[in-house]
C-alpha cells in the first residue's frame, strides 16, 4: 500500500478534478502489476495495473489507495474490471467520498465473493486527495492560501520592496504548489504592482494552472503578462457587473474569459468559487495580496493555509503591507484557529501548514 | 561533562550576573564529587565538588563546564583550589569570556603540571551562559524579547481583548523564562491596560525578576500592582528628565526607584540599559508592548527573540496591536535577520527562537 501511495503521490497535480490513485497487484509474494491514474480521461490505476499483470491478475490481491469506482464516468467501472480479472482480495486505503461511489464499489466487489478490507493508511490517501474530497461533494474548489512574508507578516517593505523575502528553497516549493493546483489566484493589485507570470517554474516541466484574477472593476492593464502570454495558461478574470462595459468589451475582444460575480463594488467571492467549480476547477492556490487573502478568509472560502515566514523583521507600521488583511473579530475566542498544524523548515524559512476552523 | 552541564542548567536563573557552572570529579572510573554554582556569593562548582570528594580528589579528573576562575572575586580562585586538592587533569567545556579570567585559569593549572583540555561540549555551555557572556564583557544586560501573538502578529483584537492568545503550555514557558532573567521589562501602556503582576508563577517557587517599566512621563497609576506589591520584587521606572516633578516626588515618596534616562520625549533606551547594567541586572526579559519591542529592536538592544505564535488569525487591520511595531526599513535586504533559528511546538503553539543580526 505504501508503494501504491507513492505512485499516487507522483501524479499529484496532473489529474485535474480527479483523485490521485495508485494500485499494486500482489500474487504469491510477488508484485505482478502496478498502476497509477495519471490524467483525467486516461486509465484508472486498477486498470493499468491489471493490464501489466495480464493473466497473473487471477488470484491476486489488489492494494488500491482509493475505493474502486462502481459507476460509468469517463471510463468503465474499475470494480467490474477487478471482478472480471479474477482478483480474489482487495485492500483499500480510503473509501470514495464521491456520492456516486461511496461504498458501492466495495459492496459490488463483496457481492462477487471478493474479500475486501478498507482503512489501511486511509489518512495518507485522504490527505493526498483533500482537494478531490471537497470538490466531488460540494463542487466548490479546494482553496489553499499561500503567503510568503517576514516574521512580522510583511509581504513588502514600506516602500514596496519585496524581492526577495523568502529563500530559493521556499520559492521552489511554491512552484510545486502551483503545479499541484488547477488554478492560481491573485488580486488585480498584485498584477498591477508586480506583473507576474503566475506560472509553475520548477526544475522540471510542470502542469500550468489556470490564472484567476480578482478584478472587480477590470483594472488589469491590457499589457499585463497574464493577458499577453496565454498560449499555455488561460486567464480568467473575476469581475463585478459594475465593471465598465468598454473595458469588458476590450478584454473579451482579446479572448479573455470574464466571469461576472455579483453586482457589488467587490467581487462576490463565494459566487466566484461556485462559477470556477462549475468550470471544473477543483483546486486553487491563492497567492494574495493581503486584502484578497483576508476577504477569502473572512468568507470562509479557504480550506488550507501555507504560511511561509522568512526569519526577518522589516517593520514599516501601516505603510508595509501584510500577508492577511481583514477586519477581524472583537474577541480573541472568536479567532479563526488552525487545525492539524505542521511546521517545517525550508532552508532558512519556516513553513507552517494548517486547516482553518471557522466559528459556527 | 553532560552531567556537569545538566547540573549547571538546573541553576539557570538563580545565579544573578554569575554564570551557571557544573563540575564532576572522576577517579578510577567512579564519580567522587559533584558540584554546581547555585547562587552568587556562594561556593563555586569546583569547590563544592572538591568538598564532596574530600581526600578522594587527589589524582582525580575534574570535568567543569566553564574555565575555573583565577582571580579573587566574591570567593577565592578555583584554579588554586583544584591545584591544592591534587587534581591531576581538568577537562573544560567553555573558556571564560570574563576579561579577568580569559585563559588565565587554564594557564595557571597548566603551570602546575595539570593536564588541561578545553572545548568538550563548549557550545552547550556557552549557550547556557549567553547572558553572562555578554554582560561580563559589555556590562550591558542581555535582553530576550518574548512575544505571544496570533499568526497574524496581533497581541490583542481590535477591541483590545487579549485573554488568552497562547496556550497554558506557552504561558508556563513564559514563567520559566521570567525565572531565568534578572529583570522583566514592559512599557507603561501595558501596565495601564493590563495591571500585570509581572512575576514568575510556575508550578514550583521561582526567583522573582526585578520589574522594569519604561515610563518616560511617569504615567504609571499609583495603584498599579507593580507599585503596590513590592515585597518580593522591586520595581524600577525608566523615565525622561521631562517627566513631571510632582509625579516623580510622589513615586519616590513611596520608595520607587526612578532612573532618569535622557531628557527627550522618550526614554533613551541605550542609556537605560547601561544604567540597569550598572545595577548588576545582567539579563532582561522584554515583554512589550509592540512599540517598546520595536524601539528596542531598532536600537539594536535585543540579543534574543522568543516569538510565540498561537495557531489563530484574529485580523483587525490598524486597530489590533501588533507584537513588534517599528518604523522599519526601505529595502527588503536591509531587514534584521535572525540567526540560529529554532522552532518548537508548545502545545498547539509555535515557539520560534532566534538571534537578531543587525545591519552593519
Amino acid at each position: 500500500m505504501k508503494l501504491a501511495l507513492q505512485m499516487a503521490a507522483g501524479a499529484l497535480g496532473q489529474t485535474g478534478i480527479n483523485p490521485v490513485v495508485g494500485c499494486v497487484l500482489v500474487k504469491d509474494g510477488r508484485i505482478v502489476g502496478m498502476g497509477a491514474h495519471l490524467k483525467r480521461g486516461h486509465g484508472h490505476a486498477e486498470v493499468l495495473a491489471l493490464q501489466m499483470a495480464g493473466e497473473e491478475a487471477r488470484g491476486s490481491t489488489a492494494y488500491v489507495t482509493l475505493e474502486p469506482c462502481s459507476h460509468f464516468g469517463k471510463t468503465p467501472p474499475c470494480s467490474d474490471r477487478l471482478i472480471e480479472a479474477g482478483v480474489t482480495r482487495v485492500v483499500v486505503a480510503a473509501t470514495d467520498p464521491n456520492p456516486l461511489v461511496a461504498g458501492t464499489g466495495i459492496a459490488k466487489l463483496q457481492a462477487q465473493g471478493i474479500e475486501v478490507s478498507a482503512g489501511l493508511l486511509a489518512d495518507e490517501s485522504s490527505a493526498m486527495n483533500e482537494a478531490f474530497n471537497k470538490y466531488i461533494v460540494t463542487r466548490m474548489p479546494f482553496v489553499t492560501m499561500k503567503t510568503a512574508s517576514t516574521l512580522d507578516g510583511r509581504i513588502a517593505s514600506k516602500t514596496g520592496d519585496s524581492k526577495w523575502i523568502t529563500s530559493p528553497a521556499s520559492r521552489a516549493y511554491v512552484h510545486t504548489l502551483r503545479h499541484r493546483h488547477q488554478g492560481i489566484m491573485v488580486g488585480v493589485d498584485t498584477v498591477i504592482a508586480d506583473d507576474p507570470m503566475l506560472s509553475a517554474r520548477g526544475d522540471v516541466p510542470a502542469v500550468q494552472p489556470v490564472r484567476i484574477i480578482a478584478d472587480s472593476q477590470l483594472r488589469v492593464p491590457l499589457g499585463a503578462r497574464v493577458l499577453t502570454e496565454q498560449d499555455r495558461q488561460p486567464t480568467i478574470l473575476l469581475a463585478s457587473a459594475q465593471a465598465p462595459a468598454e473595458r469588458r468589451a476590450a478584454l473579451e475582444a482579446r479572448g479573455i474569459t470574464i466571469l461576472t460575480c455579483g453586482d457589488g463594488p467587490q467581487v462576490d467571492l463565494t459566487l466566484a468559487m461556485r462559477q470556477l467549480g462549475e468550470r471544473e476547477i477543483g483546486s486553487i492556490l491563492l497567492e494574495g495580496g493581503g486584502k484578497l487573502n483576508g476577504a477569502m478568509l473572512e468568507q470562509c472560502l479557504l480550506d488550507k493555509l501555507v504560511l511561509m515566514f522568512a526569519p526577518k523583521l522589516i517593520g514599516g507600521g501601516h505603510a508595509a503591507p501584510v500577508n492577511i488583511n481583514f477586519e477581524g473579530f472583537a474577541k480573541m475566542d472568536e479567532a479563526i484557529t488552525l487545525d492539524r498544524v505542521k511546521v517545517e523548515q525550508l532552508g532558512p524559512d519556516i513553513c507552517l501548514t494548517g486547516y482553518p476552523i471557522y466559528p459556527n
